[in-house]
């Protein structure tokens, strides 16, 4: 949709206007909250057709570009980001030219640097797998030589081929990996038992709230499924992993979302794995699974509102994203998942269909986690394949129904 | 937001695009819900700054105008509406060009024209209160003289200084009425209990499914409150309120959503007071309520897909409209009613405020029906009014918590 040049500040009467850098699924599913809310929702988007621009009000540019943001900012009482990849000097940019811009360009440098988060999380003393800079193999083989292989090569920042991290087994391999030229760091390979994730929200005023614990199910690499709350997670534990988070998101000084990926390792300890501050896949069960959804959170967390309640509503969620397959109309599945499963919750996201691309998720709602995750994988399988044949065997391991 | 010139027709991997005549409430609502389900929503509007028009992409034109109405539809795959003031001779002619319109001419006339709706209802053996249409006093006093006084004034179509209804307890108040000239009907006065609620959908495949029977609350011919489901209805009541839904929806040949207002009688009986065919203020409750809000399941039915679950996604729900009062600025207020209660949900509709104008509402769900009351109708005083002392005392009676 196209910009409109006039705007109203967020003075008494006047609906507040959130501006969204980056017009993804994330910024999509924020402009439905900022619905209900009365909130005047604007994202900056690269092209008119992007996932958010269909359903919000637009303007086109370029986010790395300091007069676009500028322009952008110019109509908008607060600034947040569906995406990490806004430059640092341009988020202090609009930062020193008095804009409100959460999370700041000093907490978000956490998720644009990992050598950063890394170093940052250690002086915390929040527990982390081993890590190191890596500029040679050298560098990587003597880190080998404390760890063993294989060892995880990450991109400081960025990546390449669609890919930031790189389990590799021995030298030659990250030999591969350190040609490419890219700052790199070597972390440990940790053998977790299973990932989990935590959802915390902050506002500027200091009041934090978390969302139950979920546990992510990866598949290639790739999120497939949250579970939530997380199966047979010890409320110890359970407790431990939000306070992490609380904490994380204080000492970081995160305004708006943080999430939080986490290895339970097989000793039932937690790693930090990476972190996010805005709307996360590990979140899309809350719009209909919490009282507040984590779209409608993060609203109102940048805008200094009361944070809403992150209570269940209901028992248990399971969340399972669509990939793209090789069929690009979504809706003439749509028709079979909605006459198969009811009660079943469908987003999707206005992307054109590419093989492996989220282009939507599906929820299902119910005590029953065994039946939830059959019924939510073969609602995204249908809506990706066509076929009623699970693509894939389902994942199983810790914490799942067998 | 601007209207794009280019739409996409639904074929095989394009979005469907539904277009809503008219840009109320209804309408910002069903925008909100079509996000998830990657459905193109387009309004056509009367002004730029109407509630919709905030948030969805929009064609200003005049309603009642064949040309304007015919451009909008030539963009969209299914036409629907959020009032019923289209006229019948333009809904016909869209109907003559081809275009999906639903619900159909011959459904809406039933909204449209009281005397058509109480005739047909009464031919079909549905209980309606006794009607007649009403040309002159002697008309009035006759029927009276059967029915006694007081008796109710309806106009045929629309009404004059914001209303339709009269209830008019000599032929003194009865003159006055006639005196404006319009169409009128004259119905007996229901002592009754209670007023509840029934909502249906149905789509083109003769599918329908029902919603839960909720108790409307009203104050000075107002709906203040919903209470869902409807307390205290006997099982027997509420199957046989839904099978009348049901079957009028069958009946009528409606498409998409059927809204049946009812008085449940001293002696548990069922009248039909009033019907709607569209989203309705007795179904804002689904919203967070029930597993599909009426707002996605309008959408569903009017594109011919299959329906939503209707049930509720919580024990109880009540919602309470938020009217308008001397304070323009809602979201000033807003903070501390999510501040009190954080698992409130509420729903700001973009409209300025005007004194009794419905502007938003409020929903709170749990298990207790008295304190949900409490909750909803405090944060919705307080929205209207900025104070913690209750407007009014709480309406009491048949069915509700005291």
């Amino acid at each position: 949709m196209n910009h409109q040049q006039t705007h109203q500040n967020h003075a008494a009467g006047r609906p507040p206007v959130v501006g969204m850098v980056g017009a993804g699924q994330l910024a999509r599913m924020t402009a439905a909250a900022a619905i209900g809310l009365g909130i005047r929702f604007r994202v900056l988007a690269a092209a008119p057709d992007e996932s958010a621009a269909q359903v919000a009000d637009t303007m086109l540019g370029d986010y790395r570009s300091t007069d676009d943001l500028m322009t952008f900012a110019a109509g908008c009482d607060v600034i947040t980001f569906d995406h990490e990849h806004v430059p640092q000097a341009q988020v202090r940019a609009l930062e020193q030219a008095g804009h409100v811009v959460w999370p700041s360009a000093a907490a978000l440098r956490f998720t644009q640097d990992k050598l950063e988060m890394r170093s940052r999380l250690t002086q915390l003393g929040v527990p982390c797998p081993k890590f190191e800079p890596a500029d040679s193999v050298a560098d990587v083989v003597a880190f080998a030589g404390r760890t063993g292989w294989p060892v995880v090569l990450k991109a400081v920042a960025g990546g390449y081929d669609g890919r930031g991290v790189w389990v590799c087994e021995d030298p030659a391999a990250a030999a591969e990996v350190l040609s490419h030229g890219l700052p790199l760091l070597v972390e440990e390979y940790v053998p977790f038992e299973r990932e989990l994730a935590i959802l915390v929200a902050r506002s500027p005023s200091g009041h934090g709230v978390v969302y139950p614990v979920v546990q992510s199910v990866q598949r290639d690499g790739i999120c497939v499924e949250v579970l939530a709350p997380a199966p047979r997670l010890s409320a110890e534990t359970a407790v431990a992993a939000q306070r992490l988070g609380l904490e994380l998101a204080r000492d970081l000084d995160v305004i708006g979302l943080l999430a939080v990926e986490l290895f339970e390792t097989r000793r039932g300890g937690l790693l930090v794995n990476e972190l996010a501050m805005r709307p996360h896949n590990t979140g899309h069960w809350t719009i209909e699974g919490a009282r507040t959804s984590q779209f409608e959170q993060h609203l109102r967390a940048v805008l200094n509102w009361p944070l809403g309640s992150p209570a269940m509503a209901a028992p248990a969620a399971v969340m399972a994203n669509v990939l793209g397959g090789t069929d690009p109309d979504l809706h003439g599945k749509l028709n079979h998942v909605m006459a198969a499963d009811t009660a079943l919750k469908v987003q999707l996201y206005g992307k054109p269909v590419r093989p492996g691309r989220k282009v939507g998720h599906v929820t299902a709602l119910g005590g029953d986690l065994a039946s939830l995750r059959d019924r939510a994988a073969r609602a995204a399988n249908y809506l990706a394949t066509g076929s009623e044949e699970p693509a894939a065997e389902p994942v199983t391991g810790a914490g799942l129904p067998s």
